[in-house]
Parts: C-alpha cells; sequence; structure tokens
C-alpha cells in the first residue's frame, strides 16, 4: 500500500508516474534495454531527453532566450555557480535572507563577491519578509537572489520582488512546477528535482542565453553554464533516469491540466490544511499569514512532550514523515503536486482525532 | 525480451538487480514509499545507504584510513576537484596521457597546475603504453594522475604504476569492481557509476582521509571532499536512488563470488573477443597485447563501408550499441561485469557468421 508520505525532499512522486516506471524498467519500448541502462548519446535516449526538455519548455512557456539545463550537484552547487558565472565583471551582489537556504546560499556567494543582504528576516525569526520598500537594493549589483520558498522555515513570498534592470535569480527549489510561474521576469532559475520535478540527484536551471560565457578565473569547466548550454546537458553523462522520470512527471503534468490546475489544487490543499491549524489551540504555525509557503508547513502541539506520540500514530495511519527539520522541531508537512489532496485530508482528520485524544 | 547491449557506458545492469528494483519500485518492504521518495535522513535510507557503503568496503577491502564518498557530477567533476583539493601547497603535478581520458582530465588540471606529462602515447595513436623506466616523472609533484583504462581506445594498464611515496591518483570509472584491487596503493580512485556500478549521475571517490582538508582558494564548497567526507556524503540531497541501485549491484557481486570471480570471468570475457578478432583476417584491433583493455574492445571490419550493415544485423540478432566512438569510427564492444559470457559468445558466433557472408 501507498503511504501519504510528507517528506520534504526527496518527496512523493506521482503514483502513476512510478507505476509506468516500474511497468518499463526492464525493457523500455521492446528496445530490450532499461532507460537506465542506454547509452545517452544513442537515438532512444536522445528522444527522451528532448521530449522532457520540450514538455518543460511547454508546461512553463519557457521561450528560446533562455538555456534549459539538466545538471547534477543540487541547488548547493548552484550557490557556488551562480556568483561565478553572473558576476561578469561586477563585485557586488544583492542577496535577500528570509531563511535557512537564503543563508547558505549567502554563506557561499561571499567567498566570491560582496555580498549586500537588502533584506533581512534574522530578526523576526524567519516568520515574515519586510515590504519591498524598506529592502536596501544596490542597482549596481551583478543580481539580485532569493529563495522564494523556504523549505525549512515555511516563509513564501507572495509575489515575485521588482528589481528593475537588475537580473533576478532564484532558488525555486520546492515551488517550481507548483502554479504558473512568468519565467520572463528571471535572469536565472535553478530548482533541485526532489520536490515537484522527480529522483534527487538533478537540477534544473534556465538561465538567460545572453548572460553566460563570463565565468571567474578558476571556475571549474562543470561549472560552467555555457559548458551545458553548448552541449545539451550531455557535455558529460548526465544524471539519466532522474532525467527520464523527470520527463514522465511533466507529462503527468500536461495530463492533468498543467500548472493552472495544479496551482489549483495546491493553493486549496494549503488553504485547508492552514485552516484547520487556525481552527485550534492545540495546533499552531508561525508564519505570517501574507507570506505562508503553499508547499511546506511547519507546526507545532501545544505540548511538546506528545511529538513523539503525534509522530508515531500518524505513521501507523500511513501519515509518513512529518517531523520538523532538526532546527525547528516540531512537525512539517511538505505537500508538493505529488501530495493528492486525499493525503491532507487523510492529516486533517487524524490531526483532528488526536487532538481530541490528547488536546 | 532483454538484449546484449555493448554500450561503453551508461551500460547493462545485472538483470537480476533491475528486477529487484522493479519489485521494490512502488513499496520499498513494506514502507510505503518507493526508494526515489525516501528523505535521504530517514531512518529507511540511512539503513540503505551505509549497508552500500560497508558491501563495497568489504568488496575492495578498503580501510579506516580511507573515506568512501557518493558524489555528483560524474568523473569530469573530479578532473577539477583533483588539483583543486590534492596540490596541497604544491604547484606541479604528473600526469601519464594514454587517451581521450587522460587528456581531458590533462587539460583541466592545466588550469590549476604545472602539468607534467610523463609518458605521452599521442605519437603511437594510443595503442601502446611506454615502459615505466622511460617516463619522466618528477619527485615533487603533488600526485600522479592516470588513467588504468582508455574507455575509448580500448587501452589498459596491465599494473598500478610504482610512484613512490608521491600519491597516486586513478580514474578508474570503467575498470572499478571487474576485478579485485589493492586499494592502498592509491591516495584517491574515483570511478563513475555508469559502467561496473550503477546508474549515471553518482560517481564513487576513495581517497585516503589525511589528504583533505587544504583545498585552493575558490573551490566551491561543493567540490572540497572534506565537505563530503565529513557529512557522510550528505551535506546536500545526494543521488539517492543511483546510490540504492548501486547497493543492490553490490550485494549481487557479493552473491556471485566477489571480484575474484568477476576477474576470472571478465579475463575469460575478453581473451576469447581479442582471439575471434585476431584469428580473422576481416577483424581487426589496434591495441599493444599487453595493453589491451578487458572491459572495452574497439574494432574494425576490414571493409568500413561494411559497418552499417554490421551494426543493423546485430541489432537483428539483440546485440545493441556496438558502434565505436565517433572518435574512432569502427566498432566497440564493452563487455562489463553485468555483461554476461553469453552475451560475448553471441558476439563472437555473429562476427564469424558476418564474416562468413561479407568477408
Amino acid at each position: 500500500m501507498r503511504a501519504f508520505n510528507f517528506s520534504a525532499g526527496p518527496a512523493m512522486l506521482p503514483t502513476e508516474v512510478i507505476m509506468q516506471a516500474q511497468d518499463e524498467m526492464l525493457d523500455w519500448r521492446g528496445t530490450g534495454m532499461s532507460v537506465m541502462e542506454m547509452s545517452h548519446r544513442g537515438p532512444e535516449y536522445t528522444s527522451i531527453a528532448t521530449e522532457a526538455e520540450q514538455d518543460l519548455r511547454d508546461l512553463l512557456n519557457i521561450s528560446d532566450d533562455y538555456a534549459v539545463l539538466f545538471l547534477q550537484g543540487g541547488a548547493s552547487s548552484q550557490f557556488s555557480m551562480i556568483p561565478m558565472n553572473l558576476l561578469r565583471g561586477k563585485s557586488t551582489v544583492d542577496y535577500l535572507n528570509t531563511g535557512a537556504w537564503s543563508q547558505k546560499a549567502i554563506a557561499e556567494a561571499k567567498r566570491y563577491a560582496q555580498v549586500n543582504v537588502a533584506t533581512d528576516s534574522t530578526a523576526n525569526r524567519f516568520t515574515t519578509i519586510a515590504d519591498q520598500a524598506d529592502w536596501q537594493l544596490n542597482s549596481s549589483a551583478a543580481y539580485v537572489h532569493y529563495t522564494p520558498n523556504e523549505t525549512i522555515h515555511g516563509l513564501e513570498f507572495a509575489e515575485i520582488p521588482d528589481v528593475g534592470d537588475v537580473p533576478l535569480v532564484a532558488d525555486f527549489s520546492s515551488t517550481l512546477l507548483s502554479r504558473p510561474l512568468d519565467v520572463s521576469r528571471f535572469a536565472l532559475i535553478y530548482a533541485g528535482a526532489q520536490k515537484n520535478i522527480g529522483p534527487a540527484g538533478l537540477c534544473l536551471v534556465i538561465v538567460r542565453k545572453d548572460l553566460l560565457g563570463q565565468t571567474l578565473p578558476g571556475t571549474p569547466v562543470m561549472f560552467d553554464y555555457k559548458t551545458h548550454a553548448d552541449n545539451g546537458s550531455m557535455y558529460n553523462t548526465p544524471a539519466t533516469y532522474s532525467w527520464y522520470l523527470s520527463g514522465l512527471v511533466f507529462k503527468w503534468l500536461k495530463r492533468n491540466g498543467g500548472l493552472e490546475k495544479m496551482g489549483e489544487i495546491n493553493a486549496r490543499k494549503a488553504s485547508k490544511l492552514y485552516q484547520a491549524i487556525d481552527g485550534s489551540d492545540f495546533y499552531n504555525n508561525p508564519i505570517d499569514p501574507r507570506y505562508r509557503s503553499w508547499m511546506n508547513i511547519p507546526f507545532t502541539l501545544a505540548n511538546s512532550a506528545l511529538d513523539k506520540q503525534f509522530l508515531q500514530m500518524a505513521a501507523d495511519n500511513g501519515l509518513l514523515t512529518l517531523k520538523g527539520h532538526r532546527d525547528l522541531g516540531g512537525m512539517r508537512a511538505s505537500i508538493y503536486n505529488a501530495m493528492p489532496e486525499q493525503g491532507v485530508d487523510s492529516l486533517i482528520a487524524f490531526m483532528a482525532e488526536f487532538e481530541r485524544q490528547y488536546g
């Protein structure tokens, strides 16, 4: 039986997608090969890779001004690749600090550039975001970097910041494909696959082609976006199986109404769960309602001595991986695209029952 | 039906392993989750990861002096990581140039260090390797790097070079686990997974712990071996599914007699195929018999106009991906651990029949 798995990532994938992969595993369409056994340069795999990229371009309406890269190394590699590629002779960069992932990006950027933290939510413990009017943006920055959704803190921007002509760079690891997105607002978007996209080991990068080709001296050839853009992400052997599975997810999204429909469902899932939390004195979510994440919903119990009991009973009910991040404690429900609405309903019902028994 | 797939990589995996993965795909051991959906920090995945590392240590007899890392980015990332991590204040490094992959490693190392090419097989078109007595090794080099087996040229070292006290670094992408290996002779071994280990997207690194912690300034945090050694390869989300599948391959190796037995079978497979080539005037392999690869066997037809016909008929007989590398033309049979002996026998029989018809 398939459980409802609330892991922040790697996370649930659509059951339909896993069943298709299972079905095709020993022999992909009569070729006698598993996809994971195919030469990445052969015609079979080339068709899989090309189709996946096209489906992603369709879903997000990505213009030819952008390269779409299927890379390895996770978002953590992007934290270095971004300054190494996008400084382009400048020395200052703007970062917005809204949580743990912003902080990691900032720490790594500081090794390559002078980082101006234009707004900082540390003082409010990452529970809200200052109005843009109060940010200290620097118009000569090489770029502005931000984290649209903080996976650990559950803090999310309600809108895309307006940074004028300065290139905007965003870590969309936990929200890409969860709703429509205007890619043309960005210079670079990156996203680790293991939330809404596919299995871990793949990182999507969508980058404006005109920004490439001006890396810092000493940039490893594999950390130069141009290396990958010039070679269709096949300068070396890519993570072929994760790329294939992501392609199956893109087709699943297309079959199920695309990002408009996903956005509707995800808004409803999140809204239900926040209502359940807010409607109870037993559960609490500390985030400013204007900036609550649709994807990652941390909550605490009135009595943390009950945490262990809560997690055990939830698991017994097929509701898995609800333990909060080790830095915050409490609980966290990550409800990406592949989490069925029924899973959120089950969680809400369980929470009510648990409160009735122990509240 | 499963074909015999002679791809150089990604390459065949043992059918038993793929069947087990298929069986466990929707629900790993009653957890309700696919392995690719598990949090990499949860108890289920931790047990999978730990067991895989231990099995690899058992197979290769790796001592605690070495860290075993499960990284992303392929061998191509290692080409930069090696100088960035192992120069340790020195400026000169020795490289042996025995083929296309040596050349790639050298080109990248030149960006960080003064590279002394201690021996160079360019003049003999990578068909043989000079005796070690004729190499120009530099005793003050930070390390010596070589490529034990050249996947494209099919040129392989018969023995581990003796480089005295200078740390020895080797790209074992195409031969690791194909036979026993004395790891203690090396400072660092690396290997892209997609030949003898598991699916693409994973790169194994086995490195002496005492060498870590002295990276070049500007080394990205993800390119510092210490980052990964200190965090059990989980500084960030690793390629969890490839790691799991590699673990299944390690167990398959243990069940089937370990590396001694693999070495016997692989020696026999290679020897048969070379005999068939050498016993015919129609087929040719140009490599000095002392340095012929056990894993990658390139060969040409007396009349290259027949190449297309050969490939088509081979494919019709379930013998796939025999086309040679684009730089060399002709054919190449890659016969890693997972290629059954029966696959080599079938290829030899087909080659004889093709020669009878067209020779």
